[in-house]
């Protein structure tokens, strides 16, 4: 009997990602030491914190000089000046400012928390707090190792970079894709008949940010250890692919 | 070597679901036919649009006759005002009015599109248009499935019944949990050390979405050929658990 299937499996033995790190070899190092294949039409979720430190995306926040903006919000919001000092250079417009946290339009274009910048996971330089800012272009690093894996492999597959986001009106994060190579993200079935020969009208699905929630169940939370996971078995049409597609156009949007 | 890792299977010939159907003995019957059994931890994952359809949460749009409001709404963006008002009896409050869709806080709490009313895959009775409602209370039924199943097979299952939901922000939709038995809807990670000692701040994470967004993946959308999704290796906490404790508290909210 077939079975319809997909299967998410972490990566093994995955190492500290440290600035200057080639991922695409990191991923096939790691495959290898479990005897695991690519196969065309894998995905691979890549957790958003690993290419930021690949990248060097780092900022030691002694070296932040705030802004009088930094510091109005901070002074609010109760959080260093200097951390809001960086996450209002890496965005494009304020969206909310909550009780502790600041919603932006990040420069990548996603709403989400504090730009995404973080401090969690990061090791101290000398005693500094260091944060992590999102990867530069994510799309183009996802196109990057999508290719390097063909070429080193022979197999096409996707890649995602996730992140967590929170959300309006639910509780808790999920996973999202922030960058994409290699599949449709956002799979448009606008117009085939259900089974009753109506017209679809709303399903435009959100098959990236649906990956990496999935393999974020897999990443947990509290440590690095799982940062690399591979879905085996998602129905997906390869494609392009970016998540510059996931982006709502603002005109378009009713909650900005 | 132990991997890490997720299955995702979709329940095989499941039969289209009439009401009054007993979903539990459908779901046996269906793991049955392949030899698969239950194991304790899985977690099941069931479309809501056959739990609506068991619990006869079918209207006939004929039968309805719409407010003042609901054909003041329907004009402005283009709907049925029968539908409309379908829609307005199972909401508690209008969040928004966009151009062709409208916002609501649905009776059981959450923020979604016409309050979960939809048309699509539901045969007409006598050629009337027929639409489905939400279940009435989907945090009970999946606990009533999961003793069912328990009483069956001895094993402690979780449920989520699922359904999909747009977002701000970003296109396309993207399973979410609407009952939840079972598992903990909403782990919280809050105050767990990262690698480095710092305390993680914002690790409230959305475990029932996620697990019900991995579910999506496989369910499709133009059909009901694949309505129940058996989710086994997930990393949780048996609990409880419910849909509601997903809800963020309104007054915690920056976009209602």
């Amino acid at each position: 009997v077939h079975l319809s299937q997909i299967s998410l499996i972490a990566l093994p033995n995955f190492p500290l990602v440290k600035p200057g790190d080639d991922l695409a070899e990191l991923i096939l190092t790691s495959l290898f030491s479990v005897d695991l294949s690519l196969e065309d039409g894998d995905i691979l979720v890549i957790a958003q914190k690993i290419v930021s430190k690949a990248e060097g995306r780092l900022v030691r926040l002694r070296d932040v000089e705030p802004s009088l903006q930094a510091c109005e919000i901070a002074s609010a919001i109760h959080k260093d000046p200097r951390a809001i000092e960086v996450v209002l250079r890496d965005s494009n417009a304020i969206i909310r400012i909550g009780s502790n946290v600041l919603i932006v339009e990040q420069r990548l274009g996603f709403i989400c928390a504090n730009a995404g910048v973080d401090r969690s996971n990061v090791p101290p330089a000398n005693g500094d707090d260091v944060v992590t800012l999102l990867p530069l272009d994510p799309d183009a690093t996802a196109q990057a190792i999508r290719n390097r894996l063909h070429a080193r492999t022979g197999q096409s597959v996707g890649v995602i970079i996730n992140d967590s986001h929170g959300r309006p009106w639910r509780r808790g994060t999920v996973g999202v894709a922030i960058g994409v190579a290699g599949l449709e993200a956002v799979a448009d079935l606008r117009g085939q008949p259900d089974l009753f020969g109506y017209k679809l009208q709303h399903t435009e699905v959100g098959l990236a940010d649906q990956v990496a929630s999935a393999a974020s169940l897999l990443m947990g939370q509290a440590d690095e250890g799982r940062p690399v996971i591979l879905a085996r078995g998602v129905p997906h049409r390869a494609g392009e692919g970016s998540a510059r597609e996931i982006l709502r156009p603002k005109e378009m949007d009713l909650f900005r």
